[in-house]
């Protein structure tokens, strides 16, 4: 079959370099030329000229303090024994701060250091006390001025002709102050690069339509248009384009006028990807279509006539990745500036990650900080998952020659959050429940710089975090077959050397989902043989999956007899959905899930699930913030009890300690 | 003398309790309700809500590759010593990445894996050879499907319900892109705090007006109003009141009306300041005037009926400070997120501050990176000095309980520019210039990422600079009176352990300045000791010093005779200034700052300026930047050589090396 595949993959630096090259070859990298704004309108834009003051700033002699202007060379030898009198209004005049100075005066002495003397004699009488000119025609001094002493000179602040700013500079608050001070109205600041963003695909609908399938809602254009923004630049976004050449081809040149870059960003299909090159190339030069990074592996990258031409991949996340790669150095030079790099924080790798040689992987990550180390731990590196980036703390670069990365291992991770964000952050490993996120919504309303950021990988694998120090907090609900207790027997096997506090957070219910009506009629996990059931399992280690196998052995079923048994989901969630959507029949899940999917519930047992905290963390502010919500907020309270499927009696109750 | 001074001043702690504790007490911290805002427009607002997904994302099931949809059930058995045939339509259809998957169909295999079979009887032809339906009616494939292989399932990317963004989260692109994803169209965001700032004072007026004595430019509202903005409040700048206390308390009622917070921004004189004490008690309550900072002192704090209404003082720096420390906290908590805490910096303090004791003082300084230790030195502390915040990098804060820091201590930073940033700043301390700004400038523009930061200590200064590490460079203009060189032996005899490499920058022509068209008549130096000519000196180790001394003794005058002797300036241009604003009739200073302001100049000396590298940094990358510049870059020559009053010609050339 032919099929055209697209050109040979290009090394990351290589083609960055090689953009840049091209584009800096033809002229294109320039700083744009200024246009003028008001100063009081130029917040966070770049100087295109340096500033240079046109008045000083103050630019009369004025007072310094509140007080008595006076000429410094009539105030020579007074002193505390032969006091000296000067008449007011000749030789001094009072002045409040800010007041210029009259002509002749050089000196400012503080109006506490001067004596008035009343004159009973002149009867002259200050006509407005408000202004404390006071009633006298003498004040007397016991020491004599210094020139200038308590004067703002002319220049003290701005001298003019001095340099404000710099050209290439972006302007902050204090920096209009200064211009405006030294006299300036407008200034010339470097016009804004326009980019104009294109969303192509057939199937491509504005947000708001009424959906069918096949419909994809178009958001990639608003993150790169945000991201657009945030790059001092101006995003305009096109109308969508659907997968036609002419049309496409229309749209690029229509684009072109608009604009000073122009975006195309294909649909996920490759036919649209397609046609973004062909319509590159025949209107402009296709520089390179491919590069060896993933996500982002299909980006193009061309020039039409004199402006730069990027086709962005579909998929959000190799979007995100390629503009930021290919797009944000060009809107910087363009503006002057330089980016500032990004910030990186050594962290420890929690798990093995292999990954493909050849390939520049972008592998996301969420940190947490547990005692003095960082962890940092992989999140989702499906191109289509845009959770991941909105997840993520951050990015790993897994080099091209390198097939991947062992666990324990320290990576700079360049960071999508601050530092001190994730310093507040609480790392909470292992079982999966819908009150998890009610916790962290909670837990941020109350203490605005806390964050809580879970991890579901089942009860065991959260336990496992706990011991290799990965995680403050683990959520578990792991029954003792022998003594019908929860957590406590695992706790004690699995952490025999720390002491582990079990505070319970809810009791929950645990059943088998099945669609509305129960079409299949499915009565209990007897039916998870029948020939027409599939099933939807849980991943090894959750306390989900042990019920299952629990009650599996309970009905002498062999899981090589239940379709479905080897596919895995990560979440309560996903099993609901796997049933809602028909990808099984049935799985094991909380009530709530069922509720939050419309489901029907046949229950299986009722569960305890506890919090896991070590003891050295348990008195931390973070944690005892946590557990405050958790035995205190009433609102968080009721907001768990009317998800339904929830018994929280003994919510915020210490289970075990030891 | 009856004069009304504000009450006892409050230690800043205290004041910032005592402010939130009376705010929080009365409701008014709360965060702010909701409003709808579009998705779309939602860019760095914060979330007022959680942010649950309505859809799930993918909201139906669809091809991750370009193949045919299977049943997998279909597959079972090919292998490839016997594949398996499907009948296209039937059990197998082709599928774009991104396709719907059709209905009951559960499996995609990639077209690469596919052999299909051209199927000469059947005589079938795609209709449409662009969308690439194969001319055959059979596929071949060689390996059995698993269920749900390259498919992307439905939830994927976010299931239905799933907490895609808590409350009191600022949206980044990527959560506006996972917003629409997940169903959204229109979401609730923080109410932004509108803060209405009055500019007051008789003496106020706006940028533009034709400016007499007395008149003060209105800034401060402006650097208040972006203070704002960055923070997420919204400005609303009311118009300028004068002092007049009916005028305020209708300004504050009618601005309480208008928005959230309310700030009453003093003119400079206490009197105005007065008027906003007694407005602000009579329209509503003072809760403290006056705090123990310098600067920014005369703070009043204050509620009018239920909101927050501050009297910021007038001097720029005393109003960004406390602009910070009392509203900034405000526009957080309403906003429901957390400040992040300033960057702060370890440095060495290098010189000597002494500070009043009782009086958190905040001291801005300058840093730079000179070898591996940051180096803080205090730029000018005056209140009414905005361009010492504008050339800030950051805060050094000095507690109320010392009287001072002591040279090469070590400070906390709190940074307003980045570190990285400070990084790439080459220090110059030493002699001042007014290339020096050009060269700044070139700098800039060349390498987008360097900076110059030159502080003028004079001569003497910048060489004693580099010997104790505190300056990359140094720009010097000391004559050795024996042999008639420049720096060469000064560099000799002050860094003798050092290798130091001259460069040349420029030669230049000193001189007397005097008022254009020289009313006083100056000759020249004989003419100090005229009773009616007062002299405007350079400070001590300072080039111009040492050649105003030198040509003194040449003239056989004494210091004591010269009236002005005393009174120094620290740059050409604050000479200049003087000369020009009548603090003096005359003194030395280069030809360029006399063209600069339009005044007349009696040539004394041609004297060369160097800049002096030591070895060390003489190749650093850096150092290489700004040499290129001097040596190569024929804009900023040519700009030298405009200014006036300087030879080029050497400019560039190493003079000594040793």
């Amino acid at each position: 079959m032919k099929r055209e595949l697209y050109l040979e993959t290009t090394p990351l630096n290589e083609a960055i370099e090689k953009w840049l090259k091209k584009l800096e070859s033809q002229g294109f990298l320039k700083a744009f030329p200024g246009e003028k704004v008001m100063v009081s309108e130029s917040l966070g834009r770049i100087t295109a000229e340096p500033v240079m003051a046109r008045l000083s700033s103050p630019f009369y002699h004025s007072s310094a303090m509140d007080g008595y202007a006076v000429k410094y060379q009539e105030t020579f030898g007074a002193s505390e024994t032969s006091p000296k009198k000067l008449k007011l209004s000749e030789q001094a005049v009072y002045v409040d701060t800010g007041d210029p100075m009259p002509d002749g005066f050089n000196a400012v002495i503080m109006i506490e250091d001067v004596n008035v003397i009343k004159s009973q004699e002149s009867g002259v009488r200050s006509q407005d006390s408000e202004l404390r000119i006071p009633n006298s025609e003498l004040i007397e001094i016991i020491e004599p001025a210094t020139p200038w002493q308590n004067v703002r000179v002319i220049g003290e602040d701005i001298v003019a002709t001095e340099l404000i700013l710099p050209e290439n500079h972006r302007i902050r608050p204090v920096d209009v102050g200064a211009m405006i001070a030294g006299g300036h109205i407008d200034i010339n600041v470097r016009k804004k690069p326009r980019v104009v963003i294109i969303p192509t695909g057939t199937e491509i609908v504005e947000p708001g339509t009424n959906l069918k399938r096949g419909d994809i809602i178009e958001y990639n254009s608003r993150v790169l248009g945000g991201l657009v923004s945030e790059w001092g630049g101006e995003a305009i976004r096109f109308r969508i384009v659907p997968d036609n050449l002419d049309e496409l081809k229309d749209a690029i040149l229509e684009a072109h006028n608009a604009g000073d870059m122009v975006i195309v960003n294909a649909g996920a299909s490759s036919g649209s990807e397609d046609f973004t090159s062909k319509a590159i190339s025949e209107t402009g030069e296709v520089i390179l279509h491919g590069v060896s990074i993933k996500p982002g592996k299909p980006v193009i990258i061309g020039v039409v006539k004199n402006k730069p031409v990027l086709g962005i991949p579909g998929y959000p996340v190799s979007a995100f990745i390629t503009f930021n790669l290919f797009a944000k150095p060009v809107i910087y030079k363009w503006q002057g500036i330089e980016m500032e790099p990004p910030e990186v924080l050594i962290s420890v790798l929690s798990r093995q990650v292999a990954s493909t040689l050849g390939q520049e992987e972008f592998l996301r990550v969420k940190i947490g900080k547990v005692g003095d180390k960082f962890i940092a731990t992989p999140v989702s590196r499906g191109a289509g998952v845009l959770m991941s980036l909105v997840r993520a703390d951050g990015f790993v670069r897994i080099p091209a020659m390198s097939e991947g990365i062992g666990a324990g291992s320290e990576v700079n991770v360049e960071l999508l959050r601050t530092k001190n964000e994730i310093e507040n952050t609480i790392v909470c490993i292992g079982s999966h429940d819908n009150a998890l996120d009610l916790l962290a919504n909670s837990l941020k309303k109350k203490y605005l710089k806390l964050s809580l950021s879970s991890a579901h990988v089942g009860s065991m694998g959260g336990l496992m975090a706990l011991k290799k120090g990965e995680a403050h907090i683990a959520g578990t609900h792991l029954l003792d077959e022998e003594t019908g207790e929860y957590n406590v027997s695992s706790v004690k096997r699995l952490l025999s050397d720390r002491r582990i506090i079990l505070v319970n957070l809810v009791y929950r219910e645990q059943g088998l989902l099945v669609l509305k009506g129960n079409p299949k009629n499915i009565r209990g996990f007897e039916d998870l043989t029948r020939e027409d059931v599939v099933f939807i399992n849980r991943q090894a280690g959750a306390g989900t999956r042990l019920l299952t196998d629990k009650h599996l052995r309970e009905f002498r079923i062999k899981p090589e007899d239940v379709k479905g048994y080897e596919r895995e989901e990560y979440t309560h969630m996903g099993v609901a959905s796997a049933v809602l959507t028909g990808i099984a029949d049935t799985g094991l899940a909380i009530l709530t899930s069922a509720k939050a999917l419309g489901l029907d519930f046949i229950p299986v047992a009722k569960e305890r699930y506890d919090l896991a905290v070590p003891f050295e963390f348990y008195n931390t502010e973070m944690i005892r913030a946590l557990l405050s919500i958790i035995t205190e907020d009433n609102e968080f309270r009721d907001m768990v009890a009317n998800l339904g499927g929830y018994d929280i009696n003994d919510m915020g109750k210490v289970m075990y300690d030891g």
